[in-house]
């Protein structure tokens, strides 16, 4: 399958949406804070995935709600520097006028505007600041304001991440484009109707919200739930995929069209994941580890995320150190039941255990792969034909300077 | 039920008991890395509780081996420096190697020694070190020798970490001593015949092998299990405790004299995992974390493991930042189950969220708790009689350097 990505894709990348990046005051620095995506079609229909955190903030829970009773979504309005979470009943009233007020500025029922949010947790939404979002934003959607609108909902990420690409269906050209945001309280678990990290996705496929739910449920589990920066996961993590169906292709269910979409889907998900663990909170290095041959995928998952949360391994990670030990030791406090003495281990593809024991290589022929931006680790252990994979980043001086100063 | 806490307690604090602390070479730096502890009594009973890591070094299973088959334990050795796992049929050797020699020097039984290491994982012992560190350990054994010993095991610890109490059981005087080791690769599951802390426990009082173990593994449970300073459990942690009758009582399972035992064994534990916690690795601050009216234990433990593992909440707590959103966070992800809606949480007696939102409480009013060196998170669910707490490190830029730095 071949995917045509367009250079600075993002969200308006695909005909038919509009978008802005303001600046209301959430944020103190001044920087852009509210971002409003907007689609031209009356009939956009969309799915939502969002955090299994049990302090689910008010904007995650009004998503729900979207996802649940309205037919379509015409606008998502997104504010950085407060979460609206632990707000209690003010903070959902907060958020359902947060719709109205945009709805009303666009001329639609609130019931097809979202909202979600990204910031410091327990503070009640100024809803001044809302307003003022709405009333820069509304005259300033273009076409072109995908890269404005990822600029906006941004918080510690040190750079905008937006993407979009093209790919052929039934003989013609679908869209598909997005933009995310998150650097820390990374490790989602997105789960359908039910990830701080944001992402809003956008096509000009023509697809009903129940064919749509199940695609983006199941690439979640592929490729957001795959990462890991620090373990923690948010209160707000929300990801919304909008259609608006402008392609003029329809994807029905069980279709090899719909297994194309799913595809392009996939592919624009999972360069957004890496984009975010790329632009981890103080990361400086993006570790791929694999576990193959586990007695079973659950095996394997336990496994691949003790090594990809570790502190001990990502701290080795920040130091070029090729600690192998720390892994083994992750391995081995994981959970995932497996032969120790059958457990093969590599770093990029040079052998550090064999058979559960040092594999003789001189740590020397080690420190090219872990001063690498970049490398793989590869854990075999023998036994099955259970897979997976996380991609995880590292813990350094940086990211504790951000956390112990920064008010999520 | 009162103890007698002694000053610069050690395990040769209890009659009966000699040690030694020296240097054998296994540590680069010249530091003293091989103790020995040895018992005067015949016939001293002992009990031990070991790492649950599926990686468990050779010395961890020659441990397992002696409390499944030793009737007695006349002497423990620890090397710091070698953690001698994943050193797969010749590790094993060296550390039954490595009892034939102490056994040798001492005219006892290898059977009858216990041998515990600890530092880098995946490398091959060097036995002409342990043949150094017997050899200058055996008459350098003294009755005053406990805190010598309590320095030869250290790695990155900063401090010498021992205890000692005396408790009265049945008109008579018990001694309990104890030295352990540990501030990194610490969130030990220590579990019966199967924690890298390493923490040998001595006694005068009369118990047998098997009244001994299970208050161990009980104890274990309230005391090394419920710390966590890096999330990262070791290959190699182990708890001895051995039992040499020289007091005269004798301790039988279900009688009065065994709680008030237990107790004191449970309080001398307390004392060493609080002292680990305090001088965990690059650590600021001690954190207890106590949930309160969970539905069960579980969930009230898995509550308040998840914000002891956060790594945003570590680094809040180095921040001084009374930043409770991350605590909100790490309790919604936990998978305890409980109702956001009724959650209060109090950073040391001051409340800071009431009914899952913001209890209003000024944020200075908070820093005078956060900037102290210890103190308390509360989370109360209201919900039913589970209670769990945990103390737990903070994550400081020193836990990044020296896990950076260092090769454990």
């Amino acid at each position: 399958m071949k995917f045509e990505w367009i250079d600075r894709g993002s969200p308006t990348s695909v005909p038919g949406f509009l978008a802005a990046g303001v600046t209301a005051g959430f944020k103190r620095s001044g920087a852009p804070d509210f971002a409003m995506i907007t689609s031209e079609e009356p009939e956009t229909n969309f799915a939502g995935v969002f955090t299994s955190c049990t302090f689910a903030a008010a904007p995650v829970q009004l998503c729900r709600q979207r996802v649940l009773h309205s037919p379509f979504l015409r606008a998502v309005i997104i504010n950085s520097g407060n979460a609206n979470a632990c707000t209690g009943a003010q903070g959902m009233a907060a958020a359902e006028r947060s719709c109205e007020i945009a709805a009303a500025a666009l001329g639609i029922v609130p019931g097809e505007v979202a909202v979600a949010s990204t910031g410091r947790i327990g503070v009640q939404m100024d809803l001044s600041l809302i307003e003022k979002g709405v009333a820069l934003a509304v005259p300033a959607l273009a076409a072109d304001g995908g890269n404005d609108a990822a600029r906006a909902i941004m918080t510690t990420d040190t750079v905008p991440k937006a993407a979009a690409l093209k790919v052929e269906i039934d003989g013609r050209t679908v869209t598909l484009g997005a933009m995310t945001k998150g650097s820390g309280m990374i490790a989602p678990k997105l789960t359908a109707p039910h990830a701080t990290m944001l992402c809003v996705i956008t096509t000009d496929a023509g697809i009903s919200n129940a064919a749509l739910l199940p695609i983006l449920a199941d690439n979640a589990k592929d490729s957001f739930n795959r990462i890991t920066i620090d373990g923690d996961m948010s209160t707000n993590d929300t990801v919304l995929v909008l259609a608006n169906g402008r392609s003029g292709v329809e994807i029905r269910p069980g279709t090899p069209e719909a297994e194309t979409f799913a595809a392009a889907l996939l592919a624009l998900m999972r360069d957004l994941a890496r984009k975010m663990v790329m632009d981890g909170e103080g990361a400086t290095k993006f570790v791929e580890i694999r576990v193959l041959h586990a007695r079973s995928v659950e095996d394997a998952k336990l496994a691949a995320e003790a090594v990809g949360n570790s502190a001990l391994c990502k701290t080795a990670w920040f130091g070029n150190d090729p600690n192998w030990g720390r892994v083994v030791a992750a391995l081995g406090y994981s959970g995932a039941k497996f032969d120790p003495g059958k457990c093969d281990i590599y770093f990029g593809s040079i052998p550090v255990v064999k058979d559960g024991g040092d594999a003789g290589t001189p740590e020397e022929q080690l420190l090219d792969t872990v001063r690498q931006r970049e490398f793989t680790i590869t854990c075999d252990f023998h036994e099955g034909d259970g897979e997976y994979w996380v991609w995880a980043s590292d813990i350094s001086y940086d990211y504790v300077k951000i956390n112990a100063d920064y008010h999520t």
